[in-house]
Order: structure tokens, then sequence, then C-alpha cells
């Protein structure tokens, strides 16, 4: 799988749990005090995400690193 | 969790299903076109990785993302 498309997979199960848990991305953003613009760029796959961010993010999510690949078929 | 709690948590998921596939951890880093010093330092926990170079770890594991997160209990 190329790399573009790894993004893009997790950004969208980024994005689909954040929408399920009713929160908009600027709120959310705010929530795990990341940058607006930033956080944008992640759901849009743009981001190579390390590590330490991504539990960030699905700390903020609640949800399990494991779980948010698994809902990214990845 | 902290930081280095996720990094040693994920560098022993990949050690262990490395050693399980068979692999001395040099014969692992050439099959996955890796400086042996880097990837002997993913397994030690040091190494903040990023999304690529987690899928060309699991790539090489022949593991889905989702599954070494969930042996990695994160």
């Amino acid at each position: 799988m190329d790399e573009e498309t790894l993004r893009i997979k997790l950004g969208v199960a980024i994005r689909t749990r954040r929408s399920e848990l009713g929160f908009s991305q600027d709120s959310f953003a705010d929530q795990i005090e990341m940058h607006r613009a930033y956080y944008s760029s992640i759901e849009r796959g743009e981001r190579n995400l390390t590590l330490s961010t991504m539990a960030r993010v699905a700390s903020g999510l609640k949800c399990a690193l494991a779980e948010l690949f698994k809902s990214a078929r990845l």
C-alpha cells in the first residue's frame, strides 16, 4: 500500500470516529491541544503521523490505537 | 500513557513478532531495507515511529498494523 493511501485511510478513520462522538473538527483539535489547521490536515491524510501524535488523537477519541487501525482496515 | 512507555510497548511487540517468525534482528532489518542500528533502536523503543515506517515494519512481519497494536496492548 502506498504512503498516501495509508495516510488517507487513517485520516478517514479518525474523522469518522470524531464525527460519531459529535465533536466539530475545531472543538476536537482544541480539546487535544492541537493546532486546528494541523488537525484538519491529519483528517485529510496529509500527515505522516508519529506514534505519539496518533496516541494523542486516539486518546481524545477515547479508543485504543488497535481499534483505530482496525476501523481504518490497516 | 507516557511517550516512552508507548514506544517501548510497540518495540516489544515488534521484537516478539519478529522472533516468532524466526528472523534475526539483522536479517529482518536487511529484508525491510532498514539500517540495522536503526531497526535495533526501534525494538528498544527508542524511536517515535511514523505511520509509514510502522507500515514497513508491519509488512515485513506479515501482519496488519491493527494486529501489531493489539499485541502491544495499545
